[in-house]
């Protein structure tokens, strides 16, 4: 098994970052850092009779560095109580290849991966960020993802994560079930 | 009292647009449709020496124009379970605009206003838009804006929201009150 | 198909009842007043070898009364946030009639029913009623019982339920769809 | 600063018990087991010109043990995705005791305590428990109550919550604050 980490942060050395280190430490994974593509927000077309267009940008090369993994990682602050916006149009773009047929059986491939997410945000995160991760379970339920497990981390300033034990701990134990799943 | 409206869909004539239609009817509004705008996604620099960036795109004027008015209505479809990723990239970039000089009491201005929700989905969006009305929650309170009500609607092919009484009813009735509110 | 309303309230004409008599109207039902039963706690015995004692109460009755009935509206005021403490009892003795003999395939029975619930709060109960239906949703999912369809009303002093005119058109819906699936 | 503990679970030496016991291991504390007393449902008699009526149990025997408190464990098995039924029925009172002139500012004094909630399911916790988290939130923040944290455990067998080194560690970590709180 393999591991793609999905990164939504724009802020080298994150928070998010730091913590998503200690998921992913010594493991091999591809990593995708939204910030560094062009994704365009999607233009809903699934009702019109051109169907939905090529939108000229990055997406579709994102898709095709994740679909080989067994495992994706959402790595993202917390902005505003939920996922970052580039996150957010990323997955957005679901919806066009859901019916893309250059990406055939786009939701069976993705119906056989895991799933886990790295949130950090510094209002009261294991409060105000659980909508987001009842979000998330949403969207991996319509998807057919696993949805393994998930780390919601406490900071603002930057190495606070470092403080939070409790979101380190279990980053580790995070990172020891994904050194079983890939060897 | 004046009305702006924050439209986050993208297709004309959405379900999500005729449901707004029910709450705005005959009321003078200032329409933003966030899709004609270029709107790029935050970069986080918060915590550089050099503070954020002015990032060159049409962002800002967006502001100038909702700043005048006292109620918002954020119309969004529900995309994977949230608002879409165009309006989150808009709400993002109020954490910029909150540390800009050129916009001396961004926070304080904002809370003096009113806000509104206008969702539709079309995966049972009853309860799995629920985790979105909580997040529009905090983003309200962080600011100190007041959640006037909001409405969330049954909609997936053209026109189906035509069908859905009780979201059709609750936005006559956000109407009234926006009536009131602005004579 | 038949209907049952298990009433978790104990004020006589409360707004959670008015709301509901909205809901039912004219339409034949079994109406269950849970406060005028004894219902004990659960005592969790799944793991001790006896299993679970006959607790000697009331509670087999009200399933007995429940069980013929194919649409079970649960009617309750939003008492701190949830259902109220009866019944949320009666819900918790589910896990000891899921392992009666005497109740054979409780669960298999419970799944053909579909659910309606009602409730009503004084203090912002369309967003902090929020979790309460999440909460019914996963009740409702374990046991595969359709949820059907809710109503959030607003009210505290007695007959303030009469002004939620979303809440009472809500409810006259579910009544038109009430009257369909009856007839 | 003193600690109460309050049970809602039933089954001795259960999971949540011992989830508990990791969270306040040698600390002196006061232990209530809600299931030995008796707790009556309220009856809403907040419009009622004779007002709340002394429901002759053991209700306000556990309000006095707590009151000293400064700190309150809210500990309590996950049963149907939230708060056991004896559990509730204990907060539920409180809407009589805020009115009961025999407890004078009650809600003042509740206000100036800390609270940490511990739970323990079985299906899907870290997801499915999130809506009981949520309630509690808003439990606390209508009493002015500080919820300080919170850990949810995974565990249906008894000792289940042995294997669950996240919820361990969360729980030790929370001692670790109650012990500088307490000294």
């Amino acid at each position: 098994m393999s591991i793609a980490v999905i990164y939504g942060g724009t802020r080298p050395n994150s928070n998010t970052e730091m913590l998503t280190e200690h998921v992913i430490q010594d493991l091999e994974t591809e990593r995708i850092f939204l910030k560094d593509y062009h994704i365009k927000p999607i233009i809903d077309m699934r009702h019109s009779t051109e169907g939905f267009q090529d939108r000229k940008d990055d997406y579709n090369s994102i898709i095709d560095r994740i679909l080989p993994h067994d495992i994706l990682i959402f790595s993202t602050p917390i902005y505003w109580y939920s996922m970052s916006g580039i996150m957010k149009n990323f997955i957005d773009r679901w919806s066009q290849t859901l019916r893309d047929e250059n990406y055939p059986n786009f939701k069976a491939k993705m119906a056989l991966k895991k799933a886990f997410v790295v949130g950090v945000g510094g209002d009261d995160p294991l409060i105000k960020g659980l909508p987001m991760i009842q979000q998330f379970k949403f969207i991996f339920d319509f998807m057919g993802i696993n949805f393994a497990g998930y780390v919601i981390g406490n900071g603002n300033k930057p190495d606070d994560i470092l403080q939070d034990k409790n979101a380190l701990f279990t980053a580790s134990q995070i990172h020891n079930e994904l050194q079983l799943l890939t060897k």
